[in-house]
């Protein structure tokens, strides 16, 4: 293994917060591989960028030897919301966890190594822990503390109501790190309250409190909000390689450099090089292009990744781009108002003329259908004659 | 069956509170045996008096054709307090419950009909349940409703802990009502909270919500606070016919009248004649006798009963007791610091040379024993000499 140094280093990378380092540092310098642990929701098996910050952290403590674990909450996927307020959890199926479990698979060992992960479902130890588990459970936590947790003390105050079955989900939680004897978990930082939970927990079943690695929530396309398919603003990691390179190349500058640090491989000294080669007067295109190719080779193959390269280039006519393509964000909508919105046109009337003279472009490809309706969360490139283009952010 | 007026008069005799009176008029007009739900704590199977309010009123129901069910908290009882603070709730074995269920059986069956009750335990319903039935059922409530609750409430704001496991178990309580499809459970007022919510439950699960009858807490010997066995006022069911007799006479006229209500199974008209013939001068240590007869002959029999009046009369000298005895309430102790408390004599030098001489009584008998501790929560009748005489409370 590598000096304690060199894996910390590594380790906090990206990270937002690390609780508590001098914890870890004791761990890491017992030499022994420590027990990592992610836990995935397994209702949204469609694992975009966003998810894959933790995969990649995850990678980064297999490459120095540590011992994964890719935890699959089906127990609770399998209760769902038993309110039935909450839509998008409706309780699922023993098969459809294990189907979605096996896309999961299929994804995440585009980027960790099958050999060296170890799949984890949390009905191995609710389903023996029964009812009375349940409530020996819940009596390591009061409701004080409970309240504590900043979306629960907020919906309190505001007399909205929580369920009780809301303060079980954390204790769930930690309890998965104790049955799971976890050294570190991942989380994003949207899951300080519950990752902390875990820590406690595991000092009840005396063990050693696994330390917390919280890593940030990713933009999504729009440079503004965390990268959700709800809000349309995502890269799905199955989607074609063509896509996932156009929708790479079409986030601002300044994102970008986000991008490589939370998903790219290449060493921190690398990533260096490339921003003062920009400040130098290289156009940030072509190293938008690098991280385009590093990500669609990852989900895809090197091959993938030059053929979307030569498409991208062929669709854009290479050269035609103008470097300082205005950018604006405007309501998603029919294609005419969208073209007026952003400017290109005077008028929605203008802009149907104009798709009639076969003038207008979205993503260099030439459109026809004057009904086409462009999508919350996308970002489009539209051209409209030889001259007038702009980045369109659709919100 | 008796008519609806007739039975609901039986129903709310002695009774604090009913919830809803016309809910129970409509089951009762249905002419069906309503099926009738009280439960109880596995971890006290020694029943006192206290205990047989609900139990009396069990037979009521009993008697008016009704089902009972005797509900053991099995389930629960095995958890025991989780946190290990309560020191009075240690988890129970399976052993000991059964063992507890079978001194329960014996004790109520003593008031009510074993043929005509069904003994239930709840861990038949908790045990499949599971700990993903556990979340379900923790979801048809909110922390908002159960901090409502009088003690939640108290604690919460004084900022004293309650463990999270603490809110399942009204949640269980509820439950039980669902799996045994209650018409009507009976509880103490201290339970109303816990009764509510089983009629939450029961509308979740599509059944037609239980009615709720409180009892009210009977007081101890010392008239004041709750009976109970940690404050030592109490006439266990299982006591020597003669222990039962003995304390039941030692009770204040105004406490026997309360104790008639609660305890006796006399006609409500019969009470208002005793009130009467001691209003045109009967002794009412006369009606005592009556009452404590009719306890003794229940959890004993009648000739226990006419035994126990003999030994009484015997060992107070029939006649020899003063009818107005000065009644004081004392700190617990050494019989020598009583009798000086109770002001029977001057000082503990005199209560040892007085006990020396043979010319003190405990309840009757000559004491002997110097170092003798009287325990706090008891009653008893000490003389002093021949004309000294104090009912004590010993504190």
């Amino acid at each position: 293994m590598a000096d304690t140094d060199s894996q910390l280093a590594l380790i906090k990378r990206g990270a937002d917060e690390l609780l508590i380092e001098s914890e870890l540092v004791d761990k890491l310098k017992t030499g022994r591989p420590l027990r990592i642990k992610a836990g995935f929701d397994p209702t949204a098996p469609d694992l975009h960028l966003g998810h894959t910050v933790l995969i990649n952290k995850m990678r980064h403590f297999q490459d120095l030897g540590h011992h994964i674990m890719f935890l699959i909450g089906d127990f609770t996927g399998m209760i769902g919301d038993p309110t039935g307020k909450n839509a998008t959890r409706p309780p699922l199926s023993r098969e459809q966890i294990l189907a979605n479990a096996e896309t999961y698979r299929e994804q995440v060992f585009k980027i960790l190594d099958p050999q060296k992960t170890e799949v984890c479902f949390n009905s191995t130890w609710f389903e023996p822990l029964g009812a009375a588990g349940m409530i020996k459970l819940a009596a390591q936590h009061t409701v004080a503390r409970m309240l504590e947790r900043d979306d629960f003390s907020k919906r309190y105050a505001g007399g909205l109501p929580i369920a009780i079955h809301e303060f079980l989900y954390p204790l769930c939680q930690g309890y998965d790190s104790v049955a799971m004897k976890s050294d570190v978990e991942l989380g994003g930082t949207d899951q300080k309250f519950n990752l902390l939970v875990g820590r406690e927990l595991q000092k009840h079943y005396g063990q050693s409190p696994q330390c917390v690695l919280m890593m940030p929530l990713l933009e999504g396309l729009d440079g503004v909000n965390k990268m959700s398919k709800s809000l349309g603003n995502y890269i799905g990691i199955a989607e074609p390689s063509k896509e996932i390179f156009g929708k790479l190349m079409s986030v601002s500058d300044e994102l970008m450099w986000r991008y490589f640090d939370l998903l790219s491989f290449k060493g921190s000294d690398e990533i260096q090089r490339l921003k003062r080669e920009i400040a130098d007067g290289r156009n940030p295109r072509d190293v938008k292009v690098l991280l385009a190719r590093e990500i669609v080779a990852r989900f895809h193959s090197s091959k993938d990744a030059d053929d979307a390269l030569s498409d991208w280039e062929l669709r854009f006519q290479k050269g035609a781009l103008p470097e300082d393509m205005p950018e604006r964000s405007v309501a998603a909508g029919a294609i005419a108002q969208v073209l007026k919105s952003a400017q290109l046109v005077a008028s929605t009337s203008e802009a149907l003329r104009m798709i009639d003279g076969g003038g207008v472009r979205l993503n260099g490809e030439k459109v026809s259908d004057k009904t086409l309706i462009l999508k919350s969360g996308e970002i489009v490139v539209l051209q409209v004659g030889k001259r007038k283009f702009a980045r369109v952010m659709l919100a």
